[in-house]
């Protein structure tokens, strides 16, 4: 069985089937003949980690639940130019209306892993570990958290619900860090951590020292990074923020943060290229 | 009002919200005061067009229907960094939970919108128009083709139900080009526009003669689109695909085909970045 | 498989149900034993084309998937009094539960493509084709459609995002048919097809003049049809409509126009009548 | 306020709302100017009862909040040819979005009143009311349930959860129509009424001796209608049901029934010719 | 097959499966292994009668179609403490992500059916039966209904729609008991009945006399409503409501009343303990 | 605005109307006038915690929104018998058909809220807080934890999303506690918590030098819980649970334990009378 439930993941398909077919495929329907088969087969057109594969054979599940599906690859495997990812067999009508979905699907999600997978290796010999955001395609966030875990990542807090960050505004109804935190602790969840977001060296102590679980440092140079994990020495998880990218995620990795926040590899990664191959 | 209809981005939004408040904001409703007033700006920190500006603002109505919400910039406007885009004012706590959902909605659309508008920009004083593809992100895609058309392209076919296209599949069952067209044309309705795909100018010259109402000359090289352009002769649009990006598609203009279609103005847009100011 | 995916059906299933069906079928669910079985057969009682038989045997899987359905004739085929149409095999209690649903789906399914095809026979020898409209009852636009094409209808299109119809409205706005259509064709996707409503036979030569697609005849005299059609000589595709009806549509047809539509076949057919006879 | 709650209207109009548009409409949208404003009057251009005219005002509302709607005649009421029914001012763009959907709802729902109005002026003078079945349109049952009762019919059971209706299966499960009706009186709430099939005088008085609230006459002459009557004598509800039609129905009202039952007021009903007219 | 219809649970499932998981289960998911098995039994820890095996055993099958699903005892039977109910065999991840939801559901509905049994019991020798009010916990009515039926109760009506209930602010509307009754039975379908709340003896004797099917005495004393009873003489169905519990009711039932209607059954019942052991 | 969001509590409401309300109500809609206007009173029959009368007025906000609500007493506050909490004016109709909805809402939310805050009352003088569990109703976890929060208590995780709980299957897949938590803390998220159920205070000590942040201590006596309390010596949150209820609670938390977590008062939760009185 998959991580993310099928009850789940069929939500989504139908919703892009819905979007992908009002009511017949003018092409396919009115050309084909109903009983014609075809086996098609997953081939992978770029490098990377492969994410969604599931998501995808299920499309076709959804279409025509007499489609065969196998899956050759598993999720969370790196994949190369040419490997053959799963294959599809039945009736060519399904089978070719199931394809641009199946693989909107899997190549975004892929993308998002590879994406992840990229400032992972980036980090390799440090103890940071690469972290997403709240910042997902609307719809999407279950699939692109699941993906950016598969890529390597480790996921940060899901929603609004399930811990806190505290900002600006929410220190400024206290009138400190040190307010907002105690405050908080009175009232939230033994479950539920606390994170502050921190600009300076002096916020960071702060937050320390009120108890947070968890302090994100915003903005700040790789110095500024250094110095503070060189102050909270251990008494704190401290997390990078503020776009780091490819070029810098190495340098932010050795100032030893423990982890590294990013919104791109869920907003902005490029998608990964997977083509269906129909076997003649 | 705007061009996608309330209902049907309501949907969306609500999706959104969902999966980012699973009942309450840990750190705004159990911090802050219910009564606290905040006004904020949406800020550009990008240059490029903006889109989805009025999906981002219904998410704080849908949120609150006492935040009174002032758009500034229309979608469709270039913006430079700094620029304030809209405004909103009412409850500190409906303005912090709806921030996230409201920025990934708009960064998202304008990020679509401006890649297009790059393309669009790349092909000026060519006959050329740029066009989307199906190959769009899973549940938005009546979303990012209203962000392509803001961004001065043009929609290709919403879905499998509106138009034809001619892949191999159709076009091997019934042995030839001219076959699946002369079938397809006894079944399909009247408003419904046949596309053929075509790998050599053979295939356009056929799809021409069988009444075909656009061809795509499918990773061609430029002088081969050319050659077709020249061998078309106007009898038919010409549209192009296969990979075609900033730096080849004012070539790719130039051969004097009709539309260049891309799938990266949608799956592979950089997010384009907006940031909500809270004013103190 | 059926050329509407089941993923569409089962949604129009499932809401029919939850009509019909608050949680118990106070008759059946506290009379009849848990285990009875039945067999029951789908039996015409009219003369005409069948239309949604997948979709009434789709209701018993949804209901109870132990029931067995095996239909006996195709869609499309023409049904006379007594032709046994499918047999479904399987727990009473379930059969009885969607016995009502499945037949409200097919007798109105095979009222549409009954009343579509005795249109069609009615234009045999004529190059006319029949075509449906928007004019579709709320929440079943894709069966319907579905049916006028099984019934030897052509589809119009599907609805307001897919191809442009100029009315008064928009023509008014730019002053001339050759003013909207012009302005239109600035904007409008490649793949869509612009008509024109033409009351007069000076409006339909300035549709053609102006590069329409298809000209629709509005509530034009079988005179002035033809009129239209000598003057157009060929170079546009000309609808006929405004309430021509089953004693109307030959001579119609014969003034040779491409397409009469019809918004009578969706919205004012008659059921279709079929029984279910359980068999003793 | 309608008697239909709005939260449940809402639904089916979104649903038929996404049926006719999938992002934007072509012509409106591409060129019209946002801020023009139109005027525009549902006329009615038939005879007959009108039922349905808040739900079609409701759609311009869900379409854009700021266009106003006012009712000029209420459902129930008799209507002729002009008749000005509703009139609505706003956008240009959301009234012409709005038009089909609003149309399609309230000339379909007027046709099912009109329809039933002519059976209840047919048996005027009779003890006998109209009622509907269960033959209602997939998705609209509680739209044509209250568009009977508008049109001066009687509802019959919403659905097989609040009354029963004791048919062949149920009675054989038992050897005899006093077995079913025994058993079911051992379960069934003191709120659901018991109906049972009668195809002779023996099964009704059976019926009535079991202590039936009501015995339906399945397809029975008139004369055999007429003799149950008398035998029945004031002891239980009859109710005539088979294939009853305007030509049918008076001489079945003065039988005696009590209610005479019509599939064909819900389920073939000619749609009511209402049309909305732009005011220039 | 069950009762309750499938399409029906599904939909309370995946609401329940939705709020328990947003994307994974984090224990779970990272820490076992993928094809590890399990086998675990629903095992009563209480006594009472059990109700709902069939939804709890249905979320296994949705959480994953391969689990193996067993049910040893029916709803409806009386369990005690150690009984094994059902046993389900599967992927160790199905089941562990499927627990609680499974619990939740079973637990609550065994707890409604164990209630009114009780009650039911309570009545043993009189000729009362124990029904249910429209006070059931929101989304849950169809279960909660379903379950009184299965603990030897009567469903009342299921909603507003089915029957009628005559109050205070129906009557005043008319003046009189008699002319509400009067007025509503010139209007409403033959098979709703209608029922008077009645204060007094008065009322419920002008409420018979006006041709109400039952009579609801509200809260009265026990020996007001044995007078009752005695003055009606079977003329009517005569309702018990109004704080009955498990102290009073056998008190009430022996003054005849026809049914004694309880809310706290389904608003207020306490939950029946079951558990899901892991067989080792 | 509330904290829980309208986006959210809307879903539960339109679900509990449409089991209340197939179509019309009966009794309202065919006797009262349309017109008719009417003033009702939220008044308290009982002792406890309001929660809920936000989703209570939302009710007849849908319903009708011209129907005017003002809530006088806020979720939060004690209230007692006889006091006013909130006040209706508007359509007599759309408040009857409101009523029962609402007061279902508000009655169950009330119910959660004064069992907990029973619970908190008797640990007062104690550090422990009082927690709730996911044993929640289906289709309610966010209302009721919500609920749980006014009465005073703290909210265990939402799901299994957001923080772990390591049971036996878990700890059994690595051979130990210390295992478990080793691999856990190598994959999940840092804003994610870990608890660990312990039975013996060994499974605690082990649970803390794992680096636990949470020790379940379950069904432990109090002698047992109040040793583990001392060998913690505050190195880790301690969780009792176990069917611990208003008589035993005060004896738990006088052991020192930092939360008492309790499953009765969302899934046992006695209702909170509250009635709807029309003002004469």
């Amino acid at each position: 069985m998959t991580m993310i439930p099928d009850f789940y993941t069929d939500e989504v398909i139908k919703r892009a089937l819905s979007e992908d077919i009002n009511y017949i495929d003018l092409a396919t329907d009115l050309l084909l003949d109903d009983d014609a088969q075809t086996t098609a087969e997953f081939v992978s057109k770029d490098e990377g980690i492969l994410a969604g594969i599931d998501a995808a054979l299920r499309v076709f599940t959804l279409m025509d639940d007499t489609v065969r599906t196998e899956r050759l690859i598993c999720d969370g495997t790196a994949v190369s130019k040419g490997d053959i990812i799963a294959r599809v067999t039945g009736h060519t009508k399904a089978i070719l209306k199931s394809e641009r979905t199946a693989l909107n699907l899997v190549c975004h999600m892929s993308g998002v892993a590879t994406a992840t997978n990229r400032l992972v290796n980036a980090c390799k010999g440090t103890k940071a570990s690469i972290a997403d955001t709240r910042k997902t395609t609307p719809g999407l966030r279950a699939l692109e958290k699941y993906a950016v875990y598969i890529g390597g990542g480790r996921n940060h807090r899901f929603n609004l619900s399930d811990a806190a960050m505290l900002k600006d505004n929410h220190i400024d109804a206290y009138g400190s860090i040190t307010g907002a935190v105690t405050a908080l602790k009175a009232k939230i969840g033994h479950m539920a951590k606390i994170e502050v977001e921190a600009r300076t060296m002096e916020d960071m102590l702060e937050g320390i020292a009120a108890g947070a679980d968890v302090v994100m440092l915003d903005n700040m140079t790789v110095e500024q990074m250094a110095e503070c994990v060189r102050a909270a020495d251990g008494r704190v998880l401290l997390e990078a923020s503020g776009n780091i990218d490819i070029n810098t995620v190495a340098a932010v990795a050795r100032t030893g943060v423990d982890i590294i926040s990013s919104g791109a590899i869920t907003h902005s990664a490029k998608v990964f290229d997977i083509s269906l191959k129909v076997r003649r």
